[in-house]
């Protein structure tokens, strides 16, 4: 069983993530998890703190001669926009974790809420996360990601694949990975991509800001994690959570579930046949679907297909043109 | 901190619960819960089990003179529909946990998982859920659910709350729960009701199904539950898991979230105002919020207003007219 | 990942237990676990409540055709001496939980305490127990126990397993084993047993209670278990937070820890050997060790050898002849 | 709730540590772990890497001013012993993780595992356990630990402190404390302490090692943590666990548990009295023990008496004249 803590503030010494649970002999190295951190520092109308930092992690154990030994993988980030004093702030911003963070946490300056509910903290998170993609790729399994929706631009549904083996899916999917790197918003579409740029600029200009819809995709995944049989061992629920965990994400769905609970049953579920040229091949790839409404989980279980989870981010609180609010000291 | 298991398939002996970490002096009792059963066994086309069963609980351990006492609680729901021997079955449904729960754990015979995987088990997580509530009302939080839509009729949304008072909203929201309950399909809006209710008709005319979004509400929240500071412990995110632990459900959200993902932040971030009234009062009293967007839920911590979290169900998968599948005999 | 919780009091209606995470296709049925709440109530002088109880364990869940299918397994054992009223006790027993617990639960009246730390629980832990133990047994590995000391009458120290071989280390702990179930306290010397029964008879007499020590031994371990690399994870912290856990236990060891602790290093550590003519097998199986101080575990790590951990348990603080105690009526 | 992890190699570049759920407002600096660090490295007979390590501990986040803020501590204590390629080691020594662990880490090589098996991953232990006291000092809980026995050489048991009042127990064991302090193996005694150099000393020139018993006591308890409810929340459990878990313990017991073992209940339970001056004054504070036999913890929950745990160290495993073994590359 995995298991990580993260720590950190905004404009703290360092970011710091420990991972427990990670098996001996899993090539690991700072490069693969840079290259994360840098696709993570791309991205149409980033905000300034963005050219500042080029994150680049630092392995602080758990490694011999490139390898994990099974023992715990501290990966540090320093901040460069490390600062030992900030001044205080008493005006809480709508949105952010300013209001009630102070009065949890028995506050009168809101920057020791805000330097920890900072989005910096996805930075530690994308280095965690690239450690977990490197051990999924010993099994094959691939994750990416596209952007459906920024703001009111949304991106048409794409096809489902068509085809109805598993490497054909695979590759279709994979085809789709590459347009959305290729995109500045990672936006598999190009003309999507230009008004998605465009409704940024403008919101921009307006100092307002945008949110929206992203869709995350594993490939080539086995059947049977997660289970129907104890509650909180359901794949989409342990999904949910850790999407729902991510600062900002306030939707989950799997699959296009929203879209599938205004269809009757008969358009949704998954039909199941038979391959017959390989009846005598093992059950699970002998077996097809076409179609994949399910999102690849059926009764909280991964069934073969690609898992597919979308996540509804809000728009980003920090105003340059900022919100209707109080100011403590008053 | 709580925790609970449940056992129990769909037509074994029973249903059980066990929940640890209640407080000792709670006043419980069989019938509180069994008001929540009958609840959840009301709605409109409900399927010949719900009429098999008129579930009772028992409490078999946690109480003295109808206080707990700070031992576990278990709880214990009889199946009327007890069989000893059930016929195999070899046809996985499409959308069920079928396929892949046979591929998981072995099986050639569907029955070990289905029975499982059934929509029974909830039958004893809402007797949890019935503990769960009795000890919010210590706190005199409250919480009931609506229904938004069933298939493809939607309930118009309805207006936020338009007054700035606590009470006031709570108010508003417990007229709407009070809707809720008079309708059969626990939708606040009789036009809407009637229009599911057809939709519900015709489904079942044509041996499909539906599926929908509903809503839950809780009212009176503390400022603080959850936080920012540590991925795991963020309320959406515990919330998350929790609602999307649910058979059935594919998607979550708190508040409106997709919506809100299409709308910039300055029509999605609810504005913060002082009550000059009683400025000396309570931070947490004197600031209020006219809007709630958020959804109660601000940087993973509640912030005092209602608590709102949307569910989506996929259409029920066994379906009276069913779908393509596999017969795994032949 | 195992888990289980267990809820019942002394005189409630029942006791019960849910276990999470069995795998499917294990045989159980409760005969198997019948025998076990059997050799649980056996045992020179135990109480009164012993003889009222016959226990048997109904299974409510998780079975299909006496094999597990993946599900929660619910154990429940009936208690045959259930009371609805107990009358009010006021003075708190030295070396109970009473009076912490009335402190902590805020109570008048000692029985809601004492009705669920009663040693009653150790039934259902019992028959939790007798499932794990079925499970081991698909791994071969077989555990018993017997009593090294009670009061001050202990017992000579066996020798250790003289001889090389693992399946000859077997042989001579299951011959250990049946000496130990032939005995009326499960001590594996007769001389011993006698002079146990007499001391028991000697403090009953008196009014009075005694403690003492017992051995746990796992056989035919892997090596493998448990870990060094988290401090959570090893293998003895784990079986000491078991052992521990059960009421009436103070103290645990692995092995002879307190003895070893008065010896010099080179008197303790069991030195490694190849065994030559297995040169080429399994590393696992052609090395071997002669003597087994360290219990089985090195490194928090099972090391293949017999897992070997020691209980000491407090004498029962109920006693005839009662101690100065308060009443909390005056 | 609590929680931490920890990382890093006996000659990695650093031990770290993150602390989860501490709250915010806490006093925390540097130079208050350096001194429990300092602590650490003193005692007699110590081997050469102590000599090498100064320990110094850098607080990456989780503080603004000196204060915690309520989000996770990041701990790190650079290694000045750092090496990037230690030759491989192919002969396990007898007592450490080295054999199972190169079986359970499929290595051929004892460095990975041994560098993480390694005593020293206890400084950054002691840094949390620092943190912790600091924690515990808000509520005036004390702890100190003193050693019992190193190899043979035991001390005679202290006398139970003699007096009733909670305030005169304190007094007495903070005297202890500090006669522990001024030893060079932290024994109250000095005569004692003379005899243990001495056995060091005659270990070392034999190329021997020795184990010990170590207490820990903390004072100021207050009643009511732990639980006799649930199995897996009993006090003493809980400390058994963690006691357990640092590399080398191999028994734990509270209070005098193996001796109380061999003794009639009668002369174990800690009779309760009425402190008659102060009849209405708190409960726990007008109820008094003479003795405290239970080492403060009764139905796995604190009851106010200082709580007394002790730890069975195994004799340290390195020798400098080493045990027979083998060589896995012959």
């Amino acid at each position: 069983m995995w298991n990580f803590l993260t720590a950190g503030e905004s404009h703290g010494k360092a970011l710091t993530a420990i991972i427990e649970g990670l098996p001996a002999g899993l090539e690991l190295d700072e490069q693969y998890i840079n290259t994360a951190l840098a696709r993570r520092q791309a991205g149409y109308g980033r905000s300034e703190r963005m050219k500042i930092e080029k994150d680049k992690v630092k392995i602080l154990s758990g490694l011999k001669n490139g390898l994990t030994i099974g023992s715990p993988v501290c990966l540090l980030i320093e901040n460069k926009a490390f600062k030992e004093d900030i001044p205080k702030v008493t005006c809480p911003r709508p949105g952010h974790a300013d209001l009630s963070g102070i009065i949890k946490y028995n506050q009168d300056d809101i920057i020791p809420v805000s330097e920890r509910a900072s989005a910096r903290e996805t930075a530690i998170r994308v280095a965690v996360g690239a450690v977990a993609a490197k051990f999924l790729e010993e099994f094959k399994i691939k994750i990416f990601s596209h952007v459906i929706s920024i703001g009111a631009i949304k991106r048409d549904a794409y096809p489902t694949s068509p085809t109805r083996g598993k490497d054909d899916k695979v590759e279709y999917y994979l085809n789709l990975a590459q347009k959305a790197e290729q995109s500045s918003l990672r936006c598999v579409d190009p003309e999507t991509t230009k008004k998605m740029e465009a409704a940024i600029d403008n919101a921009k200009e307006k100092g307002d800001s945008l949110g929206g819809i992203f869709e995350v995709i594993a490939l080539n995944m086995p059947v049977g994690l997660g289970t129907c049989m104890h509650w909180g061992k359901r794949l989409d629920a342990l999904l949910a959570y850790a999407i729902m965990s991510i600062p900002g994400i306030k939707g989950v769905e799997i699959g296009t579930a929203y879209e599938n609970s205004a269809l009757p049953g008969s358009q949704v579920h998954d039909e199941i046949f038979f391959n017959e040229e390989s009846i005598y091949a093992f059950p699970a790839k002998s077996i097809y679907r076409i179609t994949n409404n399910a999102g690849g989980i059926e009764g909280g279980i991964s069934n073969g297909e690609p898992v597919i989870i979308r996540g509804a981010m809000k728009p980003i609180p920090t105003l340059a043109n900022p919100l209707q609010t109080i100011d403590l000291q008053h």
